[in-house]
């Protein structure tokens, strides 16, 4: 299983993008962790680090893909 | 199984996107078609009345997701 992480903000591009395509990750090879960084700001610096410019966005194979546009990583501290 | 269209055009974004993204998807729920829109201009105006503004683009259940940022669909007429 190949750990993924979903960074998000709780905003409805945000779970939109949850819903439709968190969902769509073919369960036999990624095991989805979702963080909602409104609610957990002390990992803000983490998704950072992994690339991560704007929220909804998603970690695979260290990669930070962004998928569509709800919020500047910048807006949530 | 449901049908989903990944519009690309060859860019470095696009084929990261292709390699880490569309096989990431659940192949027992996703049939993904992949469509290379500056060999398919033809294809443009589909892409776009689906609400793609931007490739690589991914469309699930008739919702556009933008994956990171390759290219505007107005640069590949």
């Amino acid at each position: 299983m190949q750990k993924t992480v979903f960074y998000h903000a709780g905003c409805p591009v945000c779970v939109e993008a949850e819903q439709q395509f968190v969902g769509a990750l073919d369960p036999q090879k990624y095991d989805v962790e979702v963080v909602h960084l409104g609610e957990q700001k002390h990992r803000l610096s983490e998704a950072e680090q992994a690339g991560v410019k704007s929220v909804p966005a998603l970690i695979v194979d260290g990669l930070p893909f962004h998928i569509n546009y709800g919020a500047s990583i910048n807006d949530l501290r």
